[in-house]
């Protein structure tokens, strides 16, 4: 199924972390000409042989566009190569002499000079398409004059929160409830990666009303997120909800994970659901773990973007759930030289502190009941190492 | 020199990846009271000695706030704790009979329950003031209900590029010209990092012209960057055209790094600039190293957010200049597990594309000749990591 986006084109001081849709060629040969890398005399270097600065050679100055026998021509940084030379002299090897200048060394064939050419040539890809646009992209498309570039659409990420127990911020609370903090922060992720999100509000534990929410999702955006209602356990809310718009409906359900374990995917008229889990640490994993790479497909991005991986050594030992993946959460710090990955959370906790005391986390396999004190762990961050 | 920006007011779900400038305090406890953890019954444990499927304990089922002898009540995920339990049997544990209900297994004291305040006590600090907020911390300030933050305002920085040779986009190049690209960085590098930008265009290579621009740019901005102009060969146009606008002045001029060595920082009416070379590749280097910082002081931020640091494995020798520092752009890609980082650039090559075609850079000593063939190198990473 193709997600992607349609195209636009924007100006390239707007198009900072936009997809770029389509490869930039290069419409010329960069450098343009053979240009100057210093500030100094362009020269034939065969006739600097044997130039020192006990015996210097003498050459002629001229600004003509190329240089005769016995000449030599000032040039700035970047200038173009005058016709007749082949090297430059820096300026702290030489001196003028009234309107000779006297070279202090022996020039090498195309020293200080940078050939047409040698960063791009015309007609190869600069930059390609599907690639975020990060500030050196946009400076490289600037160097050849291009203005404008053809970049994906933003795509549109209707965001859901369902739950009886939920409250909106600001409200006062009932009995049993809590403030809805997933909305929040499933946009705000959505948000960082470059999607517009679409707040559908919050829907009570109530098929008909998640059925509502969602149909005005498919028509306004081109990608739902939900969290909530997906108890594995419990009834299946939003996974019936969902079933119940069309087919295909949900292609997975429960995933052994911890914490996220009724996570779910869903595809409805061509439109993909990802259903998250209320609680808040594995709403938050989940989306790390299925969101990033789902709305990177929105976004046209043929380049994946992995969190940074680190390689930390455990600061204690932690025991985990046989059968699952377990996303231990960990706090990265380095001290001495050496990454130390001190865990925060254990068997799947869903405590939203979890995430905000971590700086990333690790995933403990199946397979494993426990990560020990001293296992060399790889490190997905999400926030920045701390050093202590 | 305090150059922390002054602060605002914000609804939390606009203060994305904005600087909390006050510490978010805890209004309650979280959990605010003792809550469930799993969809189940809640229990006093001592009543559910020796259950078992075979031989299950039966409790009568109430709806009171309270739970007397004999009794259990049903409790959802994140459900306040009724008095008289203490424990929380999971469903599938259980049966319905009637309006009892079978416990199937001995429950443990304060099984599956969140405790009153285990996640944070009322009063303590919830994420601190000085840090970037991510969609983790909008969560958690969210989760108390909290609507609005105070934030440091967006602090102001001007950009300016100076030299005869550069066209602005879109225009035709004159002979010796090529078009601005640092500009367009150099505002893109402080956007991405939450800053706001002014354009002070461009300025010939003329002390009046340049200084005019920058005495702009100290009225409008909090501080400034500027591109070229600094060589320390040829005459030093923007340092020349800072000292006369007041002192300190330039405090740093000439760097031993490789490609930037003409960097400089100037202080005056207590507004920092930062003088960055006019070469592509130096002037974005040197952002990397000095500008990033002096931003991240200007936004408020007192935890540093440095680029993710790898280390790697060179693929082939390279050779740097003794005495300076050099960065040494590199590309990290993952080959079977292993973090490989093939060295794009050499003596500090200028060419912008040595910053696209590389995804780090490698600080090789000033002590150093060059880095070796397997040598396992720090790489500051500034874009992803390839995986082949």
């Amino acid at each position: 199924m193709d997600f992607r986006p349609k195209k636009t084109v924007l100006r390239l001081e707007s198009s900072l972390n936009r997809v770029l849709a389509e490869d930039v060629i290069a419409n010329t040969d960069l450098p343009r000409d053979d240009r100057s890398t210093v500030d100094g005399y362009a020269v034939d270097a065969a006739e600097t042989e044997e130039a020192s600065q006990a015996k210097p050679r003498i050459l002629e100055l001229t600004s003509q566009k190329t240089i005769g026998k016995g000449q030599a021509k000032q040039v700035w940084t970047g200038n173009t190569l005058p016709k007749g030379a082949n090297a430059i002299v820096m300026l702290e090897n030489t001196k003028i002499v009234g309107n000779k200048v006297e070279v202090w060394i022996q020039a090498t064939a195309w020293e200080n000079i940078s050939k047409k050419g040698e960063e791009i040539h015309k007609g190869k890809v600069a930059v390609q398409g599907g690639r975020r646009l990060k500030p050196q992209h946009l400076g490289f498309i600037a160097s050849f004059g291009i203005v404008e570039v053809e970049v994906f659409n933003k795509p549109k990420i209707a965001v859901l929160g369902t739950g009886n127990e939920l409250a909106e911020l600001g409200q006062s609370l009932h009995e049993n409830q809590i403030f809805d903090s997933n909305r929040l922060v499933l946009s705000a992720l959505c948000d960082e990666l470059g999607a517009e999100t679409v707040d559908l509000g919050l829907a009570d534990d109530a098929i008909d009303e998640i059925s509502e929410k969602l149909k005005l999702g498919l028509e306004r955006a081109d990608g739902i997120i939900t969290s909530g209602g997906t108890s594995v356990g419990g009834p299946d809310l939003v996974p019936d909800a969902v079933n119940a718009l069309g087919s295909p409906g949900v292609v997975v359900h429960g995933v052994a994970m911890r914490p996220g374990m009724p996570t779910g995917l869903a595809i409805v008229r061509g439109k993909p659901i990802l259903m998250l889990p209320g609680n808040p640490a594995a709403a938050l994993l989940g989306f790390e773990v299925f969101g990033r790479p789902l709305v990177s497909k929105l976004l046209g991005l043929n380049i994946s973007e992995p969190r940074p991986i680190l390689k930390a050594k455990m600061t204690r030992r932690i025991t985990t759930t046989l059968g699952r993946k377990n996303l231990v959460r960990v706090r990265v710090a380095q001290s001495n030289g050496e990454l130390l990955a001190e865990p925060i959370s254990a068997r799947g906790s869903g405590l939203i502190s979890t995430v905000t005391r971590s700086n990333g986390y690790v995933v403990a396999p199946e397979n494993s009941e426990g990560l020990e004190e001293g296992d060399l762990v790889l490190v997905h961050m999400f926030d920045d190492v701390e050093v202590i």
